[in-house]
Parts: C-alpha cells; structure tokens; sequence
C-alpha cells in the first residue's frame, strides 16, 4: 500500500504536539500532546540545584526526546497506523530556543560535571535576561552602520542567538570554552533523528542575524562586542545553514527504535514553530498575511518585495516560503491579556454565571460585551501589558485604560482590551502597507482565531479585512508534516516543495469574517484615539512608563504579596 | 433643671439624620436617621406621572417634613430628653437644592394641577440637566467681565441656583409665572419651622453668586443671558439674605406640635450641609482645612485672605465662619470610586476571603494593599470617574489607569486608585498654597476617614500633613446642633458665637496620622507622574476624553445591557 501520512511535529513552550495527517484527503488523522516534565525553569534549576535570577527561562532537552520517545508511537497507535505508512517527518520549534553541547550532540547539561551549572541548559525563546547584551548590540550596530540591523527593524531582542550566547560567554566563560556548539534546540532534534548537525535557515534568518546572500556578519563586528567573540560563528556555530523546506536527512535506526518509525524515513530540516503554521492555513501568494494567535500573536506576511521597516522584528529571504521575503511581526500579549483580566479584574458574578449555565466565562463576556455598538463603553486602552515589540519595539511600556466613569461595567473593559489588540494589529498592518507592501488577504490560526467569533468580528471591522480562519487546530504540526511530506518529494509519495503541498492538502477554512462597514467606520473614530495615545505613550513621552517601571522594580522587593 | 441638649438636622441626599448633643459634656445623646420616602427621583415623577430626562434628580419636599415629624420625637425618646431640655435648633441641608413655592411656602408639587409637572418639585443639588444653562453663564460672565466670576474659580456649576431657576423659566414659563418664590430647601425647612422666610448667606454665596458687599448680579446681567429674568432676584428670590450663625426665628407652635418641641425654641439660620461639619471638627482658626470624605470629597479651607483662585468653587466671606474667607473645592468621585472598583473590578475571591473570614472586602483590600511600599504596584491612575470638578473644572473628563503589566493584582489598582484621589486633593492644596493661602492643620471627618486608616495614612503621606480624624461620625448634624446652640444664645445656655461653639463643644480627634517622611518621598516621584498626567490629559490635550465621552453617547442608546 501507498504511503499517505506525514509526521508533523510542534515543539511549543510547555508541550510537544505530533500529528499524523493523510495527505490525500488533508484528514488529520492523530494528534498526541506530551508536556514538558520540566516545563520551564524559571526559579530554580532541577533538583532546585540552584536558583534562578529574575527573567531566566531554561529548559531541559530530556524534555524534547520524551516528545518522540512517547508522542511518536502513540500518534501512530491511535491513527492505527505502522512505521511503514510515514512517509516523511517534519519539526517546527519555538524560536530563539538554544543550547550549548558537545561535538556528538550532547548536550552540557548532561554531563554530570556541569548538571548544576545554569548556563549549560537550553535558554529558551522567553528568557529574558540578555537584554543588556541584545541593547550593547543594538547600539554597536547602529554605531557601525551595520546592514543587518536594517532587516530587524532597527532593534535587536533579548530573546535572539547573540544576546544569549554573549550572556553565557560573559557569565560563563568555562560553559563556553567546554561547548563545541551552541545550536537552536529544533535543529539539536532533527541531529537526533537524522546523526547530522544541520541549521535551518529560518532560526537563523529570523533569531541570528544571518542572510542567505551576505550570511553572517563579519568577525570585526563580533570583536567590537567583545574580542573573545572574534571567532564565535566557525568555532561556536557553522557557517553551512540548510535552507527551510529542503530534506536535512534520513531517521537513523537508534532514532527509529526510539519513535517506532522505519529507518530511512526523511526528515526536513526545521524552522521556526509559527512559521510552519503559514502552508497549514494555505497561505502561498505573495500579500497573504497570517496571524497566529495565542497567548502572543504573531504576524507572518509573504512578499515579492524586499523593505526595511521600522518597528517589524524581522525580514528573510525565503524565510516563510521560497520565493518571497518572509516578514514577521508581533504582539506579545493578546491572550495573556485577556487572561489576566478574567483572573484579576473580572467580578465573581460573571464566573457564576459561567457555572450556572456550564459555559466558559469567556461566552458570558461576549455575549455581553457583543451587544453594544464600537464605541459605546467610551474607552480606549493600550495593549501594552508585556511591552510592544512591534512597531515601537520597547519592553518598557506597559498598559494603559482611558475613559472610565461609574457606569463602566467589566464587559466594557473587555470589549476595550480586544479593541485595543485589534488596534495594535492595525498599526502592523498600517506599516507594511505604508512601506509598500500591499496585505491582500489575512488568515488567523491558533486558540484565539478559532473560539472566539466576537474578537475576530472585530478584528475583520477594524482591519477592514475579511479573515480566513485556518481549519486545523494544530496548523504549526500540521505544517511541520507539509515540510516532513516535501522532504520525502513527489517521488515517495510526497511533495516537491511547499508552495504545492499548501495548495494540495490544508482543508477550507473553519470560519470566514467579513467587515462590517457601519461598525469599521466607528472604529476608525476610536483608532483614531488609539494612534494618538500610542503615539504618546509610545513615541513622545515613553519615558512616564519607563519611570514607573523604574519605580516598581526599586521598591517591589518590598511588595509583600503575590495575589 | 438648665437646658443643655442642642438639636441638629443633617438633610443628606437620600435621608435625614437628627442629632441631640450634650453641650455640657460634648456627648451625642442620640441620633436617628429617617430615609425620604422617594429619595431622588430619577427615573419618573411619583405615581409614573412623567418618566424624566437624563441627568435630572428631583426630590419630593414631603420626605423633608416627615425628618422633622418622625426623626425629632424619636431622637427625643432615645435621648430620653424631653421639649424642656433643647434649647436650640439648627439645619444644615445638600445645596443648591432648590424649589419653587408659592407666597406662604406651599411647594408647587402639592398643587393639585402641578403634581404631574416635573419642574414643580425640588431640583436636588446633583440635578445636572441645567449643563446647557451653567455653560452659557459662565461664556456671558466671562464675555462680561462679571467680577462675580472670580469666586467661583472662573466657571459656574450646573447645580446652582440659577442654572436651574434659568432651565425652569425655559422649559416650564407656566410654573415659573406660578411660583412666587425659587428658595433653597434648607430654607424652606427653617420656613416651616418658624413661619418666617430666610434666605442663608452660606448658600446663596457658593450657589448663588450673593456676596455680601456686592449682593446679586445686577439686573442686566441677567437681562443679557434672558430678558425675563431681569427681575428674577426681586421677583422670586429677595435681596434679604441672613447671616449663617444667626437666628432665624423661634418655634411656630404648630411646628412645635409636629416635632414634639416647645414652641418658641430658637432656630438657627440653615447653612450648607458639608459647612456645618467645620466647627463640629474644632476648626476656627485661618489655614484649617477640612476634607469630608464620602462618595465624594469636600475640602473647606478658613483663611483671613481673599484671593480668587483658578479652579476653586467658591470663596464667600463669612461663609463658613464669621471673620473668615471661606474657600471650597471639591473632588467628585472617591467612595463612588471605590465602590465601582469593588462592584465591578473585584474578582470574587476577594468577596470569598472576606466572607469567610466574616469581615468587609475593604479589610482584605487593605491588608493586601498595605503590605507593599509607595510605587512598588507601578502604576498611576487619573481619579476623574466623574469628571474633574477643582482644579479643572471639567465633566467631560473621565479616569484613567497607567502601568499594568500582567503582574498587575487587584490590591495593586486599588491603592493606585486611593493615591489618585489622594493627589488629587494635593494639587487642590497645591492650589490654596500656590494662591498664598497657607494650609497649616488639615482635618477630616465622614465615613471614609473614620473607617479607611490605609487611605488615611497614604494622604498623609501624600500631603506630608498630620491629618485629624474627627470625632464624630455625624460631623454634620453635631455642626447643625452647634449652630443651634449659638442661635439659643449664651444667655440661654449657648453660646455667643459658632467659634467659641467650635471651641467648646466638639471632642478630641478620633485618630491623627503623621506622615512617614521615606514614603512621602516616594510619593513625591509618583505624584510628579500624576502631575503630568494632569496636566496633558486636564489641559494640553482634554479632547481625547471629550471625544470619547461624545462617541460614548452617539453610541450609548444601543448599548443593550445594564451590568
């Protein structure tokens, strides 16, 4: 019989997602999550060995072979399928997620001499705490007039390769002299599963300063930071980065006893967890926009034409998909906002309500706040809980609510913050277009897009763009095994690249939003009032959020409470 | 035996409290309150005889009679005292409270062909659909150089007189032709107490443009605003206005036969309610300022200096005290503010803790809230729920709260809400010092200071002041009672005047609170936050809030809900 599944994996922060999908009907045929045991590590590392500093966030990588060891044979188990089905295997991975390890791939946190040492694990994407290394970057690139700096918007993040590998040369010098390579924790599985190192040209366009034209920057750049980093690419890294969508190699048999799957089986190169969700929403036309969104959204646009842009984190070259430039931009609390708000400013009434009628607080909020005409609660708020990273770029502003009176009710304030994340996503799309870059059609994945029909009406009215909601609920796993089916090629069963595998396999979209033209003309008024106070807040006179911020972490040592 | 009970009435918005006190010893001997039948109506007119328009608040003059029917033979029989024993009666009533009468004191609401009329009732002092007429006042005194306009601060509330004496002449000429006279309802009180009309110096002053060298506006003035009211003060008011601290009259005996008291008993003239708690604090001295803290916060400054100062409500000489230049200012929303934060912020576990533990949600807030030191919460509110009344002057502004992150915790946003209001009063301090009028001892009574000492030691740390609580829960009504006293006489059994009834009577402070000198410094970096805020939102940019009160109300009418 004719091989007809793909492997798809979805390495995200606390869990790893395998899922098995038919590529002839496009039927997801299995999905197994497996937590992290360890999730992150954020106060202390296992065996509370030693505690951590504020803004670390480590991972083990124990964590990751779980993922295969037990998700693999359990995904095929209930797709009732045998190793002999697969034809192709395919990793996304969050991103900027790195780790030092030895010449055969071990990792240093598994060598007993240095299972205590916190700079021998994985840093994951949201630690935090190289953001003085990320800011001395910023600068010395500006200071120099290096090119790079162009294709992130002007501004180089804490989260990224450099920031972390400096923090650990600075911290650690005798972690870095004892690592022989410092690689992004997707790219360590696919060695895993294949016996070859590879590096995937999407982390290292995105999270590493690199271009498939001019590659990395040059050595005298690394000096000026620090002259022990002269070196630091061929010693640390590798100057060969494997291009996204093309096969990195073939599963080892050490790695299919552990999964179950039959040696041989190809395996793609990996890249960047959200960036795998843009073939599963069918996404392949240059001006097709993509968010994704969760607890943070995520922006991904295709382009036939190169820009820098102020204020967007990043733009590759065949980043997303060859052929185009892959744009990405974010915004780094949308459904931990909305989280907050329902566990910190919400009244027990509403949960009682919830629980009387067996429904989720959130239907309750949106039948309340669905009732009443844009504008009618008189706020206007800044969604700037977490900071903004995109267009502003500054992880010292926080949030702010306006306009409230006595009459204020708690479905008031809801409607304001979806409001203001629309308005947020507005701004992104008001900077692609103004650079020259048309958005066409946009298409939305992940938690938010798919439960929540009030937020994305709003999104459509304020955007003034119909928005596609992608079918799979698992869009970045089932992208992951588009990219495993093209690494096995037409020839097995699979695809010749990814463009045609998008076209081929995504089902229909789940949901369709069309803009309504009475409710996009009053929110023209309000995001109206949003640009003013953005543009306030963000570009005039940030330095009162600063302040504060300053302020808070002066005198929170002495904040007696959590709750 | 010697007489030595002085009675007082505190007429509130919503009920009427009667005090008997002691002057020998300074005890309350009793206190009853009696609720008005209709409260305010906002909604209809008794019976749904008229449903009525936004922001009106009538009330129905019965329920002020009833307080004197009811409240005084009760506060005797509690007091176990008897008609023999009070030797004084004084009033003190919201203001401008309002209402048209005809020649012998019968209010046009009793008139059978009026009852269904709603400009024949009481227009209460939070009556605000006179916004149009408060506004074309102050342009018209403003055009016209009208030295009047320097008391009040350069702007004229909708809750005067003569905005609501201008609304009736305008909407209802028919009942403006009926009535004989528009008088403040704590006169008409003192009215039917002693069959005499009076007019009270203290309301007339802040409510009523009187001053007592100038008198009224003259009558061009109010030709220029509407050519039927050049007679207004003569025709429906009268140039005769009394002196607050004098006599009004003696006991009718048929009032006597109604309250239970002996006929002939003096009564005093009535005075604003929130003046009268000045002497019941012991306040007599220039630079005493008083702050009553309740729903909203009155703050009443003595001083020996006249100075028209921007964004004060009013200065009237003697209005307070004899021999002193009385100044008011005022912030609208402070209970109100906390108690929406309660309703409708609150998650319910705070609700949960309380209960359990069988104390108010206000005692857990403030444990949670008090732990942390000045700024650590990092956040900065703008208190103007209900607009901005000193010191600048302004409805249309609304609140505003900066610097959440999702750390944020509801004791956080409390305290941040309970230092907005407490900068708020110091840049009203700000204002009285800043205009040469030093504030020396600052004094507070009413029911936010008597059962908040978190709130109450934040404003001392605030406005690095010791700030006095009083003793008395019922500031007002004891105040009333003082006047009583004095209106009695020292031959009686009174006193000469209210500052030696201030002196004599009134017991030490319930609780004083010094400021922490390290926590006001810390304050002083937020207040300068708070300043900024002010200032941009206040005056450089206040249409951002106006703008999104006027979309509020576009869109209000399709706002399907109430909670």
């Amino acid at each position: 019989m004719r091989q007809t599944l793909a492997l798809g994996i979805d390495f995200g922060s606390l869990s790893g997602r395998v899922l098995l999908v038919d590529l002839t009907s496009g039927e997801t045929r299995s999905v197994v999550t497996i937590p992290y045991n360890h999730g992150f590590l954020e106060q202390a590392l296992p065996d509370q060995a030693e505690m951590l500093p504020p803004d670390w966030a480590l991972q083990d990588p124990a964590d990751y072979l779980d993922v295969l060891r037990l998700g693999i044979p359990q995904a095929l188990a209930k797709a009732k399928a045998g190793p002999d089905d697969v034809l192709g295997i395919g990793l996304a991975f969050t991103a900027s997620t790195v780790m030092p390890v030895k010449r055969d791939g071990t990792p240093l946190s598994q060598l007993p001499g240095l299972r205590a040492n916190k700079h021998a694990y994985v840093k994951a994407w949201k630690h935090h705490a190289a953001q003085p290394e990320a800011t001395q970057i910023t600068e010395a690139a500006i200071a120099r007039g290096e090119p790079f700096l162009q294709r992130y918007g002007g501004s180089i993040s804490a989260e990224w390769l450099f920031p972390k590998i400096w923090q650990l040369l600075k911290e650690a010098p005798e972690v870095y002299e004892a690592m022989d390579r410092f690689i992004e924790a997707g790219d360590w599985v696919v060695w895993q599963l294949t016996g070859r190192e590879t590096r995937n040209s999407c982390a290292a366009g995105y999270k590493a300063f690199w271009d498939r034209r001019s590659g990395y920057p040059a050595p005298d750049f690394f000096t000026s930071l620090d002259s022990r980093l002269s070196g630091v690419v061929d010693e640390k890294l590798t100057r060969t980065v494997h291009q996204t969508g093309t096969r990195a190699g073939m599963l080892t048999p050490s790695a299919a006893r552990m999964t179950g799957l039959k040696p041989g089986t190809p395996v793609a190169v990996a890249l960047v967890d959200a960036h795998a969700a843009v073939p599963a929403c069918g996404i392949t036309e240059s001006g097709q926009l993509l968010m994704i969104m969760g607890t943070s959204t995520c922006h991904l646009l295709l382009s036939e034409t190169e820009r820098s842009i102020k204020g967007i984190c990043g733009v590759v070259e065949n980043g997303i998909m060859p052929g185009y430039f892959g744009y990405e931009a974010g915004q780094p609390c949308v459904g931990d906002l909305f989280d907050w708000f329902v566990r910190h400013a919400l009244p027990g009434s509403y949960l009682d309500r919830a629980s009387e009628r067996g429904v989720s607080v959130y239907q309750i909020l949106r039948e309340d706040a669905g009732q009443q005409k844009p504008g009618a609660h008189g706020l206007v708020a800044l969604d700037w809980w977490n900071g903004n990273r995109s267009v502003l770029d500054n992880g010292e502003l926080s949030g702010l609510l306006l306009g409230m009176t006595p009459a204020t009710r708690p479905a008031d304030l809801y409607r304001a913050l979806i409001e203001a994340t629309a308005f947020g996503t507005r701004l992104i799309l008001d900077q692609y277009t103004g650079a020259g870059l048309p958005v066409n059609a946009v298409f939305a994945c992940g938690g938010i897009a798919r439960k929540d029909p009030l937020l994305m009406q709003v999104y459509s009215d304020v955007l003034r763009k119909t928005i596609h909601v992608a079918h799979s609920d698992q869009a970045v796993a089932l992208g992951a095994a588009l990219y495993g089916a093209v690494a096995a090629g037409p020839l097995s069963g699979g695809f010749p690249d990814i463009k045609t595998a998008a076209r081929a396999v995504p089902r229909p979209p789940s949901a369709v939003y069309h803009p309504d033209a009475s409710s996009a003309d009053l929110y023209d008024r309000l995001y109206a009032e949003y640009q003013v106070l953005h543009d306030l807040f963000g570009r005039d006179m940030p330095d009162i959020m600063r302040r504060l911020k300053a302020i808070r972490l002066a005198a929170a040592s002495d904040r007696g409470y959590k709750e």
